[in-house]
């Protein structure tokens, strides 16, 4: 063992345990056992304000450090090539192409577009636009992904959540049915705003934007979301033809049970049977990987059969409804369409701020699930650089907002892609559909497209997360609670927004009241522990050893004082010999200048008491920071800092019970 | 030493620093020195959900134990009186009021009065109030607070900021010249909404909303609505007749040089003669604090100075503005004049809301103030409730919004103030003056009342704590600025509201970016710290130690996430025998599911990469959740969990070099 090394290791440690627990070392030994070690707190290395700034800035928005493979010796040309990549992640796939992805990639393209085409033409309903928008949004959105996008398994079109949302808050604006050619204009504006959020989003490098979005939030939000869809299918189900436009649960169970004389018992019936059989397919497809094209290929299955047999029996004539004629053709341009201007651009930036925020939640969230199951990496932001540039070039061509959808993802996954292709494969289907296929769909019933929307969404509602929720922590439960019934009792919006609000909240209390703790020591050993946890912890005669979890800050300096003072007072009045308070700073990674005042406050008012305040382990800008405030009042001496708890007591208990001894030895004398 | 304990102290210590640092250690040797440990990572003691609740509960809102007091064994009329001194601080210095006591508040509580009565007409006339309503303000609410309040030096009263502040925002919704009875019942009513959201906020626990309102919020506040205060003096310092309606220096500024015409050069030469006099005497006031009454007892002797020089002169006559006549009486019942219906409600609720809480902070800041000063505390919530009732009262007695006032509470403590009975005394003095000395205010030039807000306010300007925010932190002089200019440009409120705005989005910055380090070992010591704040710390080969520095939680699990990961990837580039991941959760005290999910993802990924992720000192609630967290999934066994980097160090390096020996006894066999 070195010289001068007082702590922690060898003969201090072994004083420390003994002192401790029997405190009967003699003075002379305490003091020689606890020369200064030649580790002190020290000052971080200075740097510059501009270097700080520097640092903190690259680690919150640059903290993946997206440009370090162009960093090293390379040549002009493979470095333009590496930043091309960054921007074009197709480049990372495309030259390595090959016989064996392709195939697996035209079987996994193919069985998402049967379930993409279906789903497509019953989003769009959702969001109360033409059915032929479904098709177009899984057509030019897609492709533009395939080149931006850097996740393998996301598989691109309309959603029902972003679906539902869009629907619900321009539907506040305009009446979609009697104004459909302004609320189109509506739609593909809103779309190119919440396009622009998404880019702007990881342009500005403001990701962590969407991390607002916490797992409980979304279980919850999805869970509500999924109901409020179910409902609004009955009218599609039951074959009302006068629905409520609102979105509650209340006015929807209210339209429903008023309405009863609009029930149509033929569309019922079929419904029920085709809900039965896609529910079942759905199953057997959750039960069975493997037989995941069951589940997939069941929609595509249902609509064919069910426009059959209204072909076949006329059933039109007898109250079901059909889809009707959808024009024949590709997606026509639509930027002549967005409106920039006039009293509806408030609406439209709302509701592109709102779906923007939640498909890129969504979108990322899926990327993310299957880039971990199979090891590779999405990079959040150029994530949302390509869902945004995909949702502006979207609203340019016939499309209203798209992302990664969570079950086409998972069927592409279980299906086998490989890569960004399959989206490709898929695009080109709906194309062909689009081109000669859709006079097919004319028989198509609504009802059919209502099953297919509750299969989809059923899924959303995941009990077992909820469950695992409860289990692991309350308030997240609350916060789920919260968006649920946020989002079926009021409206989707403000139930996302309470549940974000609720989150944020438990986050502030938690620095509002930061938790403190008592330190005792863990007997024959120099380790400080909380007393409350460690039950074997003893306290040491003479100290008050607290612990601060978390960052000082204006919000808790009172708080803090309060409750500290407190503690002092109740321990003088428990133990008269109550000399040092220690203050074990290890935790506390951020301070502002009210937490110094705190600090220089409380050291004023133990001197008032004759109790000793000791600081243990500043790190790096606490260290700093108070540095700095000695410079201006000079309160904390070098005496004041130790580097760990263990030495602090030794050295301050040895000091202590020298000055007794000469105090004795002066009354002596 | 005891046996079975190797950790940090004694052997293992010793054995740590020598096999780090020269790692020359055998094999055997090695393993011999690490007996498992007695002291193991514990789960803290079981508590029911119910019990955690109540405690998380109880330190959220009762940190200060109110009732404490009550707790021990006494006879029931004490614990009766004891409560009452809870409710009725009066109760605690009354019974023990003496002459002496009385004769210090006495003189005190006359030099108050005598700087309450100008700064009440003064503060009324910013506020667009009849200046009556001043003194009102400071004749009931002193009484109230006497009886309820707990802080002995707060001289209570009508101040600057909440008047500017109540003048402001009701000027919005109604002109106080044309309609004057409508804004005096609305002024009434936003007093009583003021008084119910402080008592509210006391009686619900809820003080530590305004320790939202920081020291840089307030400082930068405080200058930007000093210096629109003094611009809104120019409107009385010129004579200018037509002066815009708006407060933000842009337009105020624009009327002053469009109306050059309306000034009026006496008022002016008088308004420079009483403003030199009262800053030369507010000067020599806070130079030397025992001339205090130079400066506290010069607004009243410009005020009869000036009304005298008016009155002989016949000024009112050459262009100077008098007050003119003030009804002679008593406060009249003002509860019949509260609206609490019609349009105006919102604005009446917002203009409390705002002012209440604006005041509250200003009150409770200056009672602790002083309180810290005098030794004696100030309870946050009982102060709210106080001041709280004293608006209701008010409200319903014809006075506007009270507080503490900063400027006059220091008068009072430097005038020797012994009790809240200085209030009384000024209050009484305020009420000899209103039922006799009214008719002599008649000829009081409004000059120089402007004069005497300029004096006022300008000590609201404190330069040196700007200084000492940008010396110790660059962020807090960021929300400093914010707050100033946003009231000086834009408007009071908004100010206000963009620095809170600021000030929480910097701890949410510091939440979603939580700061991780890499620790390295103190040469020569069983101590890991930071290897940027210690230079001399080195690496240990084959481990990677981190330590993050505050709460694990939906907002930054996906960043640590990412962070950590390409902390490992980089750092198996760089050396090839990376065997561990360490990290160290000692200041990790708090996680939620995401957080517990983000661990369990890292367990699973270091796994995919031959590492092996060790936990260090997982403390109180962390342990808990990761406990349940593996009830559900087991993926972290005891050799996961270490309660000290050297204990893991020492441990593991030998386990791997035990493995390494097998490995080449297996190859040579």
């Amino acid at each position: 063992m070195e010289e001068g090394n007082g702590v922690g290791g060898g003969d201090a440690g072994q004083v420390l345990a003994i002192s401790i627990a029997t405190s009967v070392k003699d003075d002379a030994e305490a003091a020689a056992a606890t020369p200064r070690g030649r580790w002190r707190v020290a000052l971080p290395p200075p740097r510059s304000s501009w270097a700080k700034l520097k640092a903190r800035t690259m680690e919150t928005f640059f903290p993946d450090d997206p440009f370090r493979r162009l960093h090293g010796r390379r040549p002009l040309i493979s470095k333009c090539f590496l930043a091309a990549q960054l921007i074009f992640p197709v480049l990372e796939w495309a030259p390595a192409y090959s016989l064996p992805l392709l195939k697996a990639d035209l079987i996994s393209g193919l069985t998402i577009a049967s379930l993409a085409i279906p789903q497509g033409i019953s989003y769009a309903a959702l969001a109360n636009l033409p059915p032929i928008l479904g098709l177009y949004s899984s057509f030019v959105p897609p492709l533009v992904y395939a080149v931006l996008g850097s996740s393998r398994d996301l598989a691109v079109g309309p959603v029902s959540i972003a679906s539902l949302i869009m629907g619900s808050m321009l539907r506040q604006a305009v009446n979609p049915s009697t104004n459909p050619a302004l609320f189109l204009r509506l739609a593909f504006t809103s779309t190119f705003f919440a396009g622009l959020v998404q880019a702007s989003l990881g342009i500005l490098r403001l990701g962590f934007f969407i991390d607002l979005l916490s797992k409980a939030t979304l279980v919850g939000f999805m869970a509500g979301a999924a109901i409020i869809v179910s409902l609004q299918q009955l009218k599609g189900f039951l074959g009302i033809a006068h629905f409520t436009n609102q979105m509650a649960i209340v006015p929807v169970m209210n339209s429903v049970f008023h309405e009863t004389s609009e029930w149509s018992w033929p569309t019922i019936v079929m419904g029920v049977c085709f809900l039965t059989m896609l529910l079942l397919a759905r199953h057997i497809g959750t039960r069975r990987p493997k037989l995941f094209w069951v589940s997939a290929g069941s929609p595509l299955a249902s609509v064919i059969l069910s426009t059959i047999l209204v072909f076949l029996f006329k059933a039109q004539n007898h109250g079901i409804s059909i889809i009707g004629e959808l024009k024949r053709g590709l997606n026509t341009p639509s930027w002549d369409k967005l409106l920039f201007h006039g009293s509806y651009l408030g609406t439209t930036v709302k509701t592109g701020f709102v779906t923007g925020i939640m498909s890129l939640a969504e979108g990322v969230a899926v990327g993310r699930t299957f880039a971990a199951l199979k090891g590779y990496k999405v990079d959040g932001n150029k994530e949302m650089m390509a869902v945004g540039i995909m949702n502006i070039v979207g609203s340019c061509t016939s499309c209203y907002i798209t992302t990664g959808a969570f079950s086409r993802s998972a069927v592409n996954h279980n299906a086998g892609c490989k890569t960004a292709m399959s989206n490709i494969v898929m695009a080109v289907t709906v194309m062909v559909t689009l081109l000669f296929l859709m006079p097919l769909f004319i028989y198509t019933p609504n009802v059919v497209l209502a099953a297919i929307i509750i299969t989809a969404v059923i899924g959303l509602i995941d009990i077992t997360a909820v469950y695992h929720i409860w289990k692991m922590d309350k308030m997240d439960f609350l916060v789920c609670i919260c968006a649920f019934s946020g989002v079926i009792f009021i409206s989707v919006q403000e139930g996302l927004a309470i549940a974000v609000g609720v989150s944020v909240l438990r986050i502030l209390l938690q620095i509002i009241r930061p938790k403190i703790g008592i330190q005792g020591n863990l007997p024959g050993t120099d380790i400080f522990r909380n007393l409350h946890h460690y039950k074997e912890a003893t306290r040491i005669p003479g100290f008050l050893i607290l612990s601060i979890e978390g960052p000082i800050n204006f919000a808790n300096a009172t708080y803090l004082n309060e409750r500290i003072t407190r503690w002092i007072e109740e321990e003088s009045e428990e133990q008269i010999s109550l000399q040092f308070v220690l203050l074990d700073l290890s935790s506390v990674g951020n301070i502002d200048t009210s937490g110094v005042s705190f600090l220089m406050d409380l050291k004023k008012s133990t001197e008032k008491q004759d109790l000793q305040l000791v600081l243990i382990n500043p790190v790096g800008e606490v260290m700093e920071k108070l540095q700095r405030a000695n410079d201006l009042h000079s309160l904390f001496g070098a005496e004041c800092f130790y580097l760990t708890t263990e030495e602090a007591v030794i050295s301050l208990s040895s000091l202590s019970k020298r000055n007794h001894n000469n105090a004795q030895n002066e009354q002596i004398v």
